[in-house]
């Protein structure tokens, strides 16, 4: 007989979803992103507050507990030694910190979508709330999970660019471009309402993306802003497109520029980077590439899956050079960094934190709150 | 209590793999796609016929029951009423054919790496171990997984480029450019070595993809060839190059290149077809774009997650427009197609198909054959 | 005897040339773009003030006249019944405005490079004395000679994209990223000196090629702005970087970013333009393609030399399609209708001024003036 | 008075053309290319055998002499003194053999469009010709004037790709993809039918530019082909698409793909060079740019007008990096190198002859009938 016995020091981890119900785009990506890797499984979720479809949704996912209020299912699973080990929340943004705050209260560890929270007040609650206790806190901005981005930020990091002088970032789409709030598109009503996206509509829908993706990128913060916010589609009442004129520490000057009404655009978030010695592009719709400029020589592009890259490239690649990865590759980089993580906690080992976390979470909801304010105010300079 | 009964009317399928222990790229990418869409999971292996390796591997993948040899888990499972459901072979070339007769014979669907098998005979007796008996194979041509690819053979299919002429596909890389086989490179050392790859090298590991990709958008067989073969790296034993005239049927005429000597590309697979009114051109490492050039016309650039695709290619999609997709979703197409025809199986239900099988795999065969044939003679035209 | 005698009742025009003496490269290209179509020939120069380097100029040129004074020459060649029919200027900026009075008072049409004058008041000036009489100027903002510029122009105007939204244009370089005024580079020298390039260093260089062509394309004026212009380059008196928010006629709003220390760019103008219906994007450093995005549809690559273009496109091509024309073509797509209306006057026909002139050079000494008025009050908002 | 004596130890060069009459488009190519650097001047032209489209067409260049017949063009213009220094012959192909032939006995140097002549017979002749006296010739193979292709043999012959093993060259259009000789177009008519165009139609039409620029690049000939061509066209008379497989000196192998009906292609020629140490790619419709793919390292984007250049390719540029030049200036680069050596040979020196020559041509003439020998005996390999 040449069966083994199969030594299992580590098990796959256990995860829950709150939200993410049957038609929710996101929510699948958040359940292919954490189980990628084969190293956690989704086993619980509170996928919708319908009955009907919190069944449906869960059966769909083969859940082996479905719950229709995450209350219970922080509480239940909490107590229960086979319970969760981590809550994904793919709740739209006004449930982001009820829901966080109902795990982390239980002790459970969360990944939550962006944006951390409504209000920057209550954002500052969940960072007084984590503060005070070893759960982990995890926020999906997806895009830094890029390897290219990951090299990109070691570039800076090194020196390779010089002083970072001038920085141009972008996030353009064009799926509202029509009212679609008005003619019965569901992501569409929530992500225009303000009592359920906050105070911003482009620019904390995507603009939150091209921010810390910018900062991350760099390694500084916009410490001031001059934003230009419309609502070009009649009768919106969030903006759905802004012109950003933004300074960053060290002398740092640039745009950031986003759209959800720029016609034709399907995701494209890219970003430049002009240093003393060389510069830096990206464009997340040719994610395998990075272009890097140096001074007086040819461009170079910087591929996935080499070995010239470095160690936190590489370690963000599943498959050989001239495979193509994606969204959703970069999206479970996050969650792949995350478990470690937790998997160190249980071993009582510190934290890593290679991830955006809630810190990077009041950035991107004071981000929004100043570019509102600039707007509002004629567009004049903010600081951050 | 809010906690809900799920009803489960399905249940995730079970898969078990043989080969593809640790360090084995292929491997990790079978089971990656197997999972991607939560409807398998694999359970069971037999990753190596080191028991040490077997165990470690296993493990790694939280695997429920590992093995030591293929044909014990061939039985052992299918005697177990929770036994796996298909098999995933993901071994060197040489063991597909004798793999696949234990599993086909045991009553388990099976999912091979390509190639089919060693030599035709080989793949002659699967094709009649298949035509026996109710029990579905699918062969990783996974390329043909690509959304666009799909789009491809509708728009052929469709007329929407007339009468076709003229055909250019490709697929280089330059992993092979240095000896490593002779430097204890394990890949290398088995891809370069007859008695385990084949009569094939270059034009057996990847010719194979690109005839195939040809005949899948085109609808069309290569009826003869005129290749051309070289082995470029000194000592080495199969050919690492090949440049092939190709006719198809209907009077079809063009180029079949193939490289693992061509310094500087990575995974270059492209296809251009040009008809009477128009021509395509797709590239595997900008996968998520199609271009169209109707005569006349402007050139269009289809992308992935649009409403104007096919049905097809829509179905091969699962993320909105502008989040990259690449490898390893379009690997995962070719077995959710694949399990889509388990269920319908399980459900008394004929089977779709809709995935490369063995009569691909037959094709492959007698392609590699005669180039090797057509080369060895001074490179003479042969039929197909 | 098979010689025929050739009827001419056309003849070749005479141009002369003030400025562009050895080593100034737009010296070279303002006469390679008004010959290249065969319809002028520069015969006369005062190309130097230096008497040694105006008589090797206009040796290496072969030109029948050369002189020390433009003042001179104005005067001599309007006397002269063979005298020149048009003079280009392509001095520095300073004596844009002296050499210009001089030949239009002396009854000579004008091709001035860019800009118009160093000041404001110089550029009413001419305007003053462009009204007085019939003699014809062209301001030579070359990136509007491009085919696929005036395709793009003909879209908008055309309705293609419906309503405009939003614009985006961009010209970026690297040539002054270190301090070669420092360096004894005399093109640097007087590009930075405010005596001789005016207010604005890049925003005056590259930064009105912007401006023009985002008013050019889109039909529609910028009627205020936000800049934050900078000087990164340590010891440098003009701006060389400038990030730009502005807003257009009609709703219109955008980013205008250029600079001339953006590492790895080498002539990076490009412009996107959003509207209800469509987009539309064009780079210079590719011109002969333009892509048109319309919604829910594939985007088109239009290209150069095809018959479904505009036929003002179709004017500008002088070969078939796929064979690339690039900068100097453009340019002489200037002067072509330049020369096209001084025939036209000397027909006593009306001129049809399809070509930047004295008007535009106005608008860009305005937006020069308002964006330094900008920076200098903190980058607030000025009208235009 | 400021006028000055201008010392003219130069002059321009007189230069002469037969064919180009109204209409077609590669005598204009020719005139601007050989006026484009202001060191010639088209005086004379024989450009129709009609008078009146002779003098039509005389007149619109403003020519000084124009002949019905070009050998009374050639006698005449050798007895004059100030007669012309060169002649250029843009006529179809039939007659570029008797007008070289015509203008070399009368002592006038020649440059050629391509092919040098109908037959290897007529080609062989003008060698002979060449061999007596000391009249230069040049054929206008014009793609090996960009300065990427100059960069491109230049890094060959530095060796910094190692040992070249493997080439792709393709040239492909769509303009004959309709039987445009039986509609009604003059070009289509002659470069269709065999007794004007020669044996190739396609292949000699095209694929002799992709031949010489193989050959150019890599400094090696083809030794021998297998060619697959085709007629797709119903009725035409000469094939209009071609497969090659073509083996080269030293042991490099390739493909040479050629059409005329690739639906959709406008002039895409492309020529590939893998070696040992790095690999090159260049597009003639994106000229300003090579990509240079060292092993294991990222690839390089080469641009012209930068100082990493070769001196070869920097001679060839005309304006500063990132100011794309095109398909005329690459024309133009052929004009210079030829007329530098007229001024040589004027002056007593010995020519450089870096252009293509006869040798070229012949070598041209070679590759036609030995494709066209290969395809009619059943695509069977031909030594060259």
């Amino acid at each position: 007989m040449s069966k083994v016995a199969t030594p299992q020091p580590l098990r796959r981890l256990r995860a829950g979803i709150v939200g993410g119900g049957r038609g929710a785009f996101i929510g699948s990506v958040h359940r292919i992103a954490a189980e990628l890797d084969g190293q956690a499984q989704v086993v619980a979720g509170a996928m919708s507050s319908h009955p009907e479809i919190a069944r449906e949704s869960a059966a769909a996912w083969f859940l082996e507990r479905a719950y229709t209020s995450y209350a219970d299912m922080a509480s239940s699973e909490a107590a229960d030694r086979n319970g969760i080990d981590f809550v994904i929340i793919a709740t739209p943004n006004d449930l982001h910190y009820p829901v966080a705050r109902a795990f982390l209260s239980a002790g459970i560890h969360v990944v939550c979508d962006k944006p951390l929270a409504l209000t920057l007040a209550e954002g500052e609650e969940l960072v007084r709330l984590l503060a005070a206790g070893p759960t982990l806190f995890a926020l999906t901005h997806n895009y830094t999970g890029y390897p290219t981005v990951r090299q990109a930020r070691e570039m800076v990091r090194g020196g390779q660019l010089g002083e970072i002088r001038k920085v141009m970032v972008e996030y353009t789409q064009d799926w509202l471009m029509e009212p679609l709030e008005s003619r019965g598109n569901r992501q569409a009503a929530w992500r225009t309402d303000p009592a359920r996206a906050g105070l911003g509509g482009c620019v904390g829908d995507i603009g939150t993306h091209a921010q810390n993706l910018l900062e991350f990128v760099t390694g500084r913060h916009i410490e001031a802003l001059c934003a230009d916010l419309s609502s070009f589609v009649p009768g919106r009442r969030l903006d759905d497109d802004a012109n950003i004129l933004v300074r960053l520490g060290g002398g740092v000057k640039g745009t950031l520029v986003c759209s959800q009404v720029a016609c034709g655009e399907e995701n494209r978030l890219s970003i430049r980077v002009y240093g003393s010695q060389a510069g830096l592009e990206w464009h997340q719709q040719d994610p395998n590439t990075l272009i890097y400029k140096p001074a007086g020589r040819p461009w170079e592009r910087l591929s996935t899956g080499h070995g010239y890259l470095s160690p936190s490239a590489k370690a963000a690649t599943r498959v050989p050079a001239g495979h193509p990865e994606g969204y959703l590759e970069a999206f479970a980089n996050i969650y792949r960094n995350f478990m470690d993580d937790v998997r160190r906690v249980e071993r009582g080992q510190p934290p890593v934190r290679d991830y955006p976390g809630v810190q990077d979470g009041l950035r991107g909801l004071r981000f929004v709150a100043q570019a509102v304010a600039s707007s509002r105010a004629g567009s004049v300079w903010m600081d951050l």
